[in-house]
């Protein structure tokens, strides 16, 4: 092996360029769906995901919470752009450790999940393995023209806003039992908000995507303020809070003056809470009030593709 | 394991009843892509479709041509619909026998097929695993109300053409190579052929899906016409034109009346021969011009699946 795959972000930073372009692709690959537009005018989002056996779930998992946990991060993806989810597909490649059971209960928990948002499976594929489980879905959305969100329309001195709570999301089976933010990413988009996303490899290092699309701005957390999921009596630290990753929540750009507003009109159960704040270009830099680098102190959390390959290194944030 | 999956076909017997329907479904899963109306009323179809290292290409195999051969796979789904091929998204999980130079040469191999058939990569997901690679895509069309092509339109009397050649498509390298019959499938709808498919299990085992979709028509094969592939100076035998798969051609019913039509303003260098004919309705067998029952003679050819994942049976058609 002369050049062992370390990042995925590095891997694609050197793809994008080949992919070319096309007046049907509004929104290209790096976000968290790609938008197109089809020949009859209206718009679709779409996106694709995965979840492998030991990584994303254990094999003495229960198989229908592994199958609503594909889907449900599917479904996350479409939240952040504020659309609404309409038809996946599914291909499974699986080994001699899942049997037709498994699999079929792997279904049924996707398929339950799957009714609750009015998502159907229309297509899919089963291949065998000699070793192991890979399950990929694709999910396809509509939205209304106008009605997107991104991750490159943050302004300087926007407010930064998360819902829910970060942290201790694997000890505590939130990432396998998360509901996804469907119905808040629709009101955000309708309400007016141009710039979110959905937070699955840990707060910094997805702010930081945030950060670097929307024109590489600098950002300001406020550590005080942010929710932390508690598990078993405990509160996750402030490096779990930031770096864990699998949180599933959305975090998004306010104009200040449309904050009151925000705050006064969300009409969710779900806390939003406000955790920072856009600044003008650095180089995506997140620092919290003191002016302490936060990237610097914890590292940019948890890269699911480069924990699992680079074996001489340890995970950031899993230390 | 209590019981293991002995065939795709039997396991998506049980699956298809979960689904469901819905309004904006107009061809569910079950054949060669989906077919769903938009909000804005235009048709999109989808299909998803895998490959495995060491099972659809070797380890030694150059990545370009392995990457090409996925998205050509799907293309012959879109073909087998009469549909215009527009999004692919693909998820790739790779172990570390596979460097970042072999990832990028795969993808550019796709890349330059899509251009080809002016397709747009528009999502992707990469994943490491500890072992093996398994790349899966799903691809987005579009195609025009009235001109869908599905498996299950095929009428008693309708003579059975194809398109190109059967067997050897391994040793030939055909199934690296194969040419999506894109063109030939868009002309077939315009024309007002209603019954198509892609022959990927083998002409047998999918004439044999055909026949059950429409009404489990029996059908009569012509075995003196059926076009063979040659390989290294031989021709296939009978049993490899029968059941080798990999074949990606286009089989299609045509009502009699229109046959000398068809076969007259056909406009390709590719071959269209026609290969036998459908029959009333038995329980989908196929036989030959003296009565036998081909799928009793050879079995059902080769099924991907159920050879490699039961290592008790030998595969089909390949004893």
């Amino acid at each position: 092996m002369t050049r062992p795959l370390h990042s995925e972000e590095q891997f694609l930073a050197g793809l994008f360029p080949l992919l070319g372009s096309d007046p049907s692709v509004l929104v290209p690959p790096g976000d968290d769906c790609a938008v197109l537009r089809t020949s009859g005018g209206s718009l679709l989002v779409a996106a694709v995901d995965q979840v492998i056996l030991g990584k994303h779930y254990l094999a003495n998992e229960k198989p229908d919470r592994a199958g609503r946990k594909l889907l449900a991060r599917n479904l996350s993806d479409i939240a952040a752009m504020g659309a609404s989810p309409r038809w996946a597909l599914l291909a499974s490649a699986t080994g001699p450790e899942l049997d037709a059971d498994w699999l079929l209960r792997f279904h049924q928990g996707l398929l339950a999940h799957a009714r609750e948002h009015q998502v159907m499976l229309v297509g899919g594929d089963l291949a065998s393995l000699d070793f192991g489980a890979v399950h990929s879905l694709t999910i396809f959305g509509e939205i209304e023209e106008g009605r997107i969100m991104t991750r490159k329309a943050a302004k300087i001195g926007d407010f930064l806003y998360a819902t829910g709570s970060f942290g201790l999301s694997f000890p505590s089976q939130h990432h396998l039992d998360f509901s996804p933010r469907l119905a808040e990413g629709s009101w955000l988009a309708t309400f007016g908000v141009k710039a979110c996303m959905d937070i699955t490899d840990g707060l910094l290092r997805d702010l930081r995507r945030l950060c670097l699309a929307s024109g590489s701005l600098d950002a300001l957390l406020d550590l005080e303020v942010i929710p932390r999921r508690s598990w078993n009596g405990c509160s996750a630290s402030e490096r779990e809070a930031l770096c864990d990753g699998e949180d599933y929540e959305l975090i998004f750009a306010v104009p200040a003056d449309l904050a009151a507003e925000l705050e006064s009109t969300w009409p969710f159960a779900t806390p939003v809470t406000r955790i920072g704040r856009f600044l003008p270009p650095g180089q995506g830099r997140i620092r919290d009030a003191h002016g302490t680098d936060l990237i610097t102190l914890h590292g940019l959390g948890f890269d699911h593709f480069e924990s699992s390959r680079d074996t001489t290194g340890k995970p950031l944030g899993h230390d």
